[in-house]
């Protein structure tokens, strides 16, 4: 028999079914009339098993998220958006110029398509805009109260310029340490639109694709030895990944560290350490000395480094602590996050 | 401070907790002590937020697939062997040798980690017996009630020969389909254990990966047109999505399907067509018919094709209509699988 669907889908008033996962016609026409239109692309419209894409000529990284977010949609973002920026961030931080994203859903029975196609357009513009192409994609649907509405995986596929090799593992005593802008938007962004925790703050979620960044310093920074956007965890935790991974050492300074008002006071309200809530816009960049202020320069001249700082530097220490010198001249150590703080913030 | 944890993960009485999806201290001990454990490679510890693995030569195929198969445990399988076995499928019918897997698990809070600890081995088993690395991964976890169990998204990245072009697009009239073995046998299995509905089967899960298979095909079949792993909606569904692909009917012969007489009497007692019943380790290959003796010889003698025929061929259809001749003479329209039939079947 042939494809013709019986009846349209209704993007209005429909919810998602569990023949929309069965592999069936509900399937074909979902992903025809939904992902397919939205996502449209020659390596998508291949329409086989997976997508075929050209030989890339230089090494390539592969990084993978999925997203759990709750809520879906919040001040600045939603699932869909934050799950493009999310692993664009991860490939673009090895140093590597994403170009290709999977897309898997897990839908819940009954989720409302209206909201589907909310989040699918949010994710087509945002990968248009990061300039990657979302190649392949998968549909699962479990039955209602066996997920929370939408689960996103992305797997993204980059290519790293010949003769850049940045690591974590990189980094050495005297490097600077640099964070291209105010931490904690998106922590905060999302807990604000919790159910049981809704409270008023004009914080909106940093979610952002930092290739074009990235890319910047890859191309300007001889002595860039590693980037990381700090999300679960937080700038404190990511730090100490970083000193752990490098075995350094690490100074900070309270004051040079960029924080809004806004987000400071969320975040005394909620009783939440700034320094381990969620960034999804935010990098942390650590280059040789003599490179500090070109690399700073870069970040400020870019829209999404307008307010970033030499916020510390690396030092010999074979515990590979993370020590920050408070605004009042003490000093504190920073461990990692070592409780869960905000769960299901990306 | 050091990463250096409070005491071990108790992976015999221990359960998912909260903590191990924050991307903190936690995170990183069920990292260290359970993924890296059991999918150690140098990619993976790289420690980057992304793998970078060397350039390939080739095009590269980029397949991607959630899992939600439920119950987690099944006779022949698990969902830890089943997400290898599916990306790598996908990959390989492409006709591309899967070379590198990512692995993003969605846990329960509450799931016992005995059995995340189970399903971790059983990919690593899988990962390691079709010849490809789990480079990188992610963890999230989900409040109890927000998820069942684990879900788990694998997408896979592998290279296709020079001078090698398949697509469902390619099929001609007069082509010959053979399908490499016995249908239905994955989705009996799974459903021979659902909660409501346990009866008495020796059915086991196919759940296998082809890809040596297919790398036999691919190198010795100078007129493969295309390959298709049907799971999800079955060899019915499967052949529907082929025949519009390339705007050809296909006429297929019952009495050449192979069927175990298991299956057949499962699916009457389930009142399910074996035809939409899902494989995830059987192969429909279609060729010129000149090349299928010889493509029926390779995969006769291939573990995994040993009951492999014939079915049928191509022919000129507008309608691009999939017809079977049954056993007793007539002939029977096969269309796409409409309803749902089984629900998390993979």
């Amino acid at each position: 028999m042939s494809k013709h669907y019986q009846r349209p889908i209704d993007f209005k008033h429909g919810r998602v079914e569990m023949t929309h996962g069965a592999g069936g016609r509900a399937s074909a026409q979902l992903i025809e009339t939904l992902f397919a239109k939205y996502f449209h692309n020659d390596y998508l419209g291949q329409g086989d098993d997976g997508a075929l894409v050209p030989s890339p000529s230089e090494r390539i990284v592969i990084a993978t998220d999925s997203h759990v977010v709750s809520p879906l949609f919040f001040p600045g973002g939603d699932i869909g958006a934050l799950a493009v920026h999310g692993t664009v961030n991860d490939v673009a931080v090895c140093g590597a110029t994403p170009l290709y994203l999977s897309a898997g859903f897990i839908l819940e029975e009954g989720f409302p398509l209206s909201e589907l196609e909310k989040i699918v357009a949010s994710m087509a513009r945002a990968a248009q805009q990061a300039n990657v192409t979302i190649v392949t994609g998968d549909t699962k649907v479990v039955e209602k109260g066996k997920a929370d509405g939408v689960f996103i995986n992305t797997t993204g596929v980059g290519i790293v310029p010949k003769g850049i090799h940045l690591s974590g593992k990189f980094c050495k005593p005297g490097d600077a340490i640099i964070l291209s802008g105010y931490i904690g938007e998106h922590g905060v962004a999302v807990m604000s639109k919790r159910q049981n925790l809704e409270f008023d703050t004009t914080v909106k979620s940093d979610s952002a694709s930092l290739n074009s960044l990235t890319d910047a310093l890859v191309r300007s920074i001889p002595t860039l030895r590693c980037m990381r956007d700090p999300t679960r965890g937080g700038l404190g935790t990511t730090l100490n990944e970083l000193a752990s991974q490098s075995g350094v050492g690490m100074r900070i300074f309270e004051e040079k560290i960029p924080i809004s008002e806004a987000v400071e006071s969320a975040c005394e309200f909620l009783g939440l350490d700034p320094l381990y809530v969620a960034n999804e816009g935010k990098l942390i960049a650590i280059c040789g000395k003599e490179d500090a202020p070109r690399l700073l320069e870069i970040m400020k001249a870019h829209p999404l480094g307008s307010h970033a700082e030499i916020i510390g530097h690396c030092v010999e220490d074979e515990n590979h602590f993370v020590e920050m010198k408070t605004a009042f001249g003490g000093s504190r150590m920073i461990d990692w996050l070592s409780g869960e703080q905000l769960p299901r913030i990306c």
